[in-house]
């Protein structure tokens, strides 16, 4: 990824938040926004997004974070009542470029959905039932990183 | 769907936090907890969950809705640093039968992702930019049902 792909100036995102380049816009409050997504899976595909440019989720504070869920939970209630052809809602985040991202501020992405949209998820081949002690040992990583990070000893 | 499949006593997710069902914990409070999916996308996926029974994001509070993310947002840091193999993250939830929902428990998915892994996001034939006027009708449509709920009159 070129440096500048990451950088405030040429963010699509903050370029939009500061009215620079258009957008249909549905909601803000002081630390985010949503929007209609240009290229909408379906009709009503919004994206939810932190006012202040930050590339990635480590960018990101814990709160910010939690807000752009506690307003996509808003919308989920609002696009199910607006009329708009939804049967169920998927929310999809992509963090790096080898998980999707495409624009780098964070977006949290709300798409309504209904039977035979043609949307999905696609599986590879490491998608299949794993046994308890690997999964065991895989949980215990995730808690040593967390423990590390969080200044924490012990167990969960 | 039938009627059982969204009560409490017959729970998945419910039985895993009482520890009538194993998993494999890597965080828990007072509200939520994360533990490994049994059939991981890739090494490393794990599902947030809610403390209390909470079949549909209409069934969750705004504020529990928005601790998921905050401690999804802290998982997201650990994983990276869990020395799993990860070069992105995603976050995915299933609101609905529609959307892909299989557990009617409210999870909040996170995946390690990582170039060549296989996953990826199938799109429908909806998939298409859309013009400007749609787009501002459709985000009408949303500020109107928003409005509505929570009894705010007038412009974003």
């Amino acid at each position: 990824m070129p440096e500048s792909a990451s950088a405030k100036s040429d963010c699509i995102i903050c370029k939009i938040l500061d009215g620079t380049e258009p957008a249909s816009f549905v909601y803000r409050d002081d630390q985010c926004a949503a929007f209609m997504d240009i290229q909408p899976v379906n009709e009503g595909h919004l994206l939810v997004v932190p006012k202040d440019h930050a590339p990635f989720m480590e960018d990101l504070d814990a709160e910010s974070a939690a807000h752009l869920m506690r307003v996509a939970h808003k919308l989920t209630g609002a696009v199910r009542a607006s009329g708009i052809r939804c049967e169920g809602i998927n929310l999809f985040l992509a963090d790096g470029e080898a998980a999707g991202q495409e624009v780098f501020h964070v977006h949290l992405h709300l798409f309504p959905r209904y039977e035979g949209d043609g949307f999905g998820l696609r599986f590879g081949p490491h998608y299949k039932k794993r046994p308890r002690v690997e999964l065991d040992e895989t949980a215990r990583q995730i808690r040593e990183a967390l423990n590390e990070k969080s200044g924490a000893k012990g167990p969960v």
